[in-house]
């Protein structure tokens, strides 16, 4: 069975700084028509990185939309025209001071393709060089350093509860 | 350091069957102020699932917003006022036909707190009767049987690229 649906129409809702939000209509396989909200965003990547001495370098923010401080692995909004490699490397050394030499693609996926387009594209970054945090002057974030082992133990004590962070630890973890 | 945004304003800017949006203003731990987009969602459940022949559960199904079939977990929007452990056996049922007698929640976590309220409750479900599939008229689920491992490894090889799906593979692979 095919289960694609054929776009009919498309609405824009809403252009903001980092979302956009369109309604679509849409033709089912069964010949119907359906409606479709559809969040648009420029994708993002999340980094898995040990340090020389084997410690996840992990970072405390404030996350405004669930109203908590999470524990996450760094990560950050691609730039336009940006290569994901190039912004985790980016990302990692503006939110820990570190800067990776080498960086591997693990994977990427979707975080919530039932409404929103978001691709996250994983790295492990290795052969790192501590320079100095240099976040945006708006952006607060305070670095946290764990073997990976007791980042995977906060995973299932219910301490890490960032999706994106989850994946990234546990993938790491049994690769 | 408190991490913490404070509310000054909200901003309704859609309503929509799924999902709202909001633009907030908040004050910044500097005193500054910065504007916040949320998408509200109502939360949803994702359910690792196993028959008695040791399958793990999974469901094909196209993906609008990112264009693509998507293997996944069952999962499933709460509706308004529903337990997680109640919407977890329904969607199971309604997508794979299969009732489970036993819900063990694993973990809670967040698809998206960067701009979204998803919270996403991951159960394992056990002690499965196959009855019959029973999808909304408009949904075109179908059902993938596969051994956990076979599974974990169309994680790794870039197969399943839904994020609430390989957190709950990788989590019930390695708990």
């Amino acid at each position: 069975m095919d289960l694609r649906e054929k776009t009919l129409r498309k609405k824009n809702i809403f252009t903001g700084n980092i979302i956009n939000v369109r309604v679509d209509t849409v033709e089912l396989p069964n010949g119907r028509e359906a409606t479709r909200e559809v969040v648009e965003h420029p994708g993002a990547v999340t980094v898995v990185a040990l340090t020389p001495e084997r410690e996840l370098l992990l970072v405390r923010q404030h996350r405004y939309p669930i109203g908590q401080d999470t524990l996450e692995l760094p990560a950050g909004k691609l730039d336009a025209g940006e290569a994901p490699e190039v912004c985790a490397i980016r990302e990692l050394e503006e939110e820990t001071g570190y800067r990776a030499r080498q960086v591997e693609f693990l994977g990427k996926f979707y975080t919530s393709p039932g409404f929103c387009n978001e691709i996250m594209y994983l790295y492990r970054a290795a052969d790192l060089e501590e320079r100095e945090q240099r976040c945006d002057e708006d952006e607060f974030v305070q670095v946290v350093k764990l073997p990976l082992e007791k980042a995977v133990a906060k995973v299932y004590s219910g301490e890490i509860v960032d999706g994106k962070s989850i994946v990234g630890i546990l993938w790491a973890a049994g690769a």
